[in-house]
């Protein structure tokens, strides 16, 4: 059976269920605002009412290269991806710092770093190439090339799931990454490079504007098929989107709830909601980044962030502050007294 | 020495050395956007870089009845207060939830609940009256009754402080509450009534036209001075207000982070914040909650809400939702290397 085979819709009882729930629960109706609509989403993705409480999370941080690097789009040099690798395998990085204050694990992947990396423990090797090709050139990835990460990504999802995760979390590391995503996410939208590209890390004018014509030259050297969304990764990368979109498509697959990190799960989401529609459904947006590609991407897919708190970092780290959100939906929903329990009267 | 003396400011100098952590750190500048902000306000509360992490949290919900009540500006019998009360007691509410979900602890006490409660574990009585008096008819509290409910917040925060809390939430319930809440609003931000006043848990559009004339004519009667709060909190209560306010001091003063809930802890704010403004450097606002004097009530206190997530259910929710923000704020500025000592290449 295909991955996009073995995804199934979210549960319309269980769904309806918790709805209905959630309306005898002792509160004014509807008083939870958006928690109740996660509420909703997790006993629909688990086929049960009350859903368990998405725990343990586990961070996926997939990292790679980007041969666009080469024209400047980035003031950092390409060895910080590896250099970051380092950190967070040491533990130092922020988004070590946040698994560990929700009680989240961050496990490492390597896609696609430039330089070979030593082994370590917290880094699993799943290397496709050393980086993808320049997009303004040609292809970023052949097609062999984009379903091994997509492999790797699907691998990825099902090995935390069957080591017990309860939520998958996306990260991802990657100097030059924003680039490739932006030109994913115009390609899956239809968005202008210069809409959807944004500072990434924070970069001058000169260097936005540098970026955006980079994107521009690839779009219109590719002229990608959204139809066609294993092309459209051959086209741009990167490796990390390609294993991003396995990933979600994978924890889809075992019904587990993803929550997604910022432009670049976004971009990887468009690529994963075309091959398998349906998987949408098992996806919660963490947060807004300030990143402008992003909220275009989330609007193309109907995804409401939680959070919008201007972060721009990536790693997983927005998604990370949103999962204790998402654990209290489900806890409320598997707690609440109702009125008739509690002995309160109800507003009728 | 009074309350307000034992005010002071939030420290410069951990302020300005967080700021400056947080340049060092492994990751773009600036890259956590609002987390930042966080960080650098813990340090300027705690007078330490990096500051402790606030926790434990323990959020104290307040519970009164209204006067005003008898007006029908609620569909909910006032029984109700007394019955949510049992509610948190029993552990069945949604605060109750979202506490154990974050590891805080729930601490109830009544000011002023309409018919006596029975002593019970996890409830503090510090009863002033059998609810306010009538807004619409003079004032909702003498000035004994304010002073009274005000020290029974500030020994609240007092008691928690002393018990080890490393963070205090405010919380509260009372049927009708937002009325007063309403008129407080209006009397320090001089908003109108129809401006400020909202639906509360849910109400239709006759409920709150009627609401909104209540606290029109409660303006018209009392006339309220900004410049004296113990009088404006005397001529609208309730009884709720009047101990947050002493509560969000008592937090200042012991320089303790203090999360804020929604519109009635917005409404207490802009009490507290006329008798001390040195205190609103100690206060984070957890959410922006539906009801539209909330969002007036921020604006006037220069507070930028963390979540925004169209809660309107009061009892501390909100507020307990942004605490694992609050938190992975100050564990990100204790935990993450620099860049010199993780040996990653910054941009310079």
């Amino acid at each position: 059976m295909s991955l996009a085979e073995r995804i199934r819709p979210v549960d319309a009882v269980a769904r309806a269920a918790a709805a209905e729930r959630l309306d005898r629960m002792t509160k004014p109706r509807g008083s939870l605002g958006r928690i109740e609509d996660v509420a909703v989403t997790l006993a629909g993705i688990a086929g049960s009412c009350p859903p368990p409480v998405p725990e343990p999370a586990a961070v996926a941080v997939f990292a790679a290269d980007h041969g666009v690097h080469a024209h400047g789009v980035s003031p950092w040099p390409q060895e910080v991806t590896a250099q970051m690798v380092a950190n967070f395998l040491a533990g130092g990085a922020v988004v070590n710092s946040f698994a560990r204050a929700i009680g989240a694990t961050v496990h490492v992947v390597d896609v696609g770093v430039a330089t070979p990396l030593d082994p370590a423990p917290g880094l699993t090797s799943r290397r496709v190439a050393a980086g993808t090709a320049d997009l303004t050139t040609g292809p970023a990835l052949s097609a062999a090339q984009v379903l091994a990460a997509v492999d790797a990504g699907v691998a990825t999802a099902d090995e935390l799931a069957g080591a017990g995760a309860g939520c998958l979390v996306t990260g991802d590391m990657g100097i030059a990454n924003t680039t490739a995503a932006a030109a994913l996410i115009c390609a899956f939208t239809g968005a202008d490079a210069a809409a959807a590209t944004g500072r990434g890390t924070g970069i001058d004018d000169a260097t936005l504007a540098a970026k955006i014509a980079v994107v521009g030259r690839a779009l219109d050297r590719h002229r990608p098929d959204p139809a066609d969304p294993l092309a459209v990764l051959a086209a741009f990368g990167g490796l990390e989107h390609a294993a991003l979109a396995g990933f979600v498509l994978g924890g889809a697959a075992r019904r587990l709830p993803v929550v997604l990190d910022g432009v670049n799960a976004g971009a990887a989401a468009l690529v994963a909601a075309a091959v398998a529609p349906e998987a949408v459904g098992y996806w919660l947006a963490g947060h807004r980044s300030a990143e402008p590609g992003h909220r275009i991407a989330l609007r193309h897919l109907g995804l409401a962030p939680l959070l919008d708190l201007d972060l721009r970092l990536g790693e997983g780290t927005g998604a990370l502050l949103a999962v204790p959100l998402v654990q209290a939906a489900a806890h409320a929903l598997r707690d609440v007294a109702t009125f008739d329990e509690a002995g309160v009267a109800d507003k009728g």
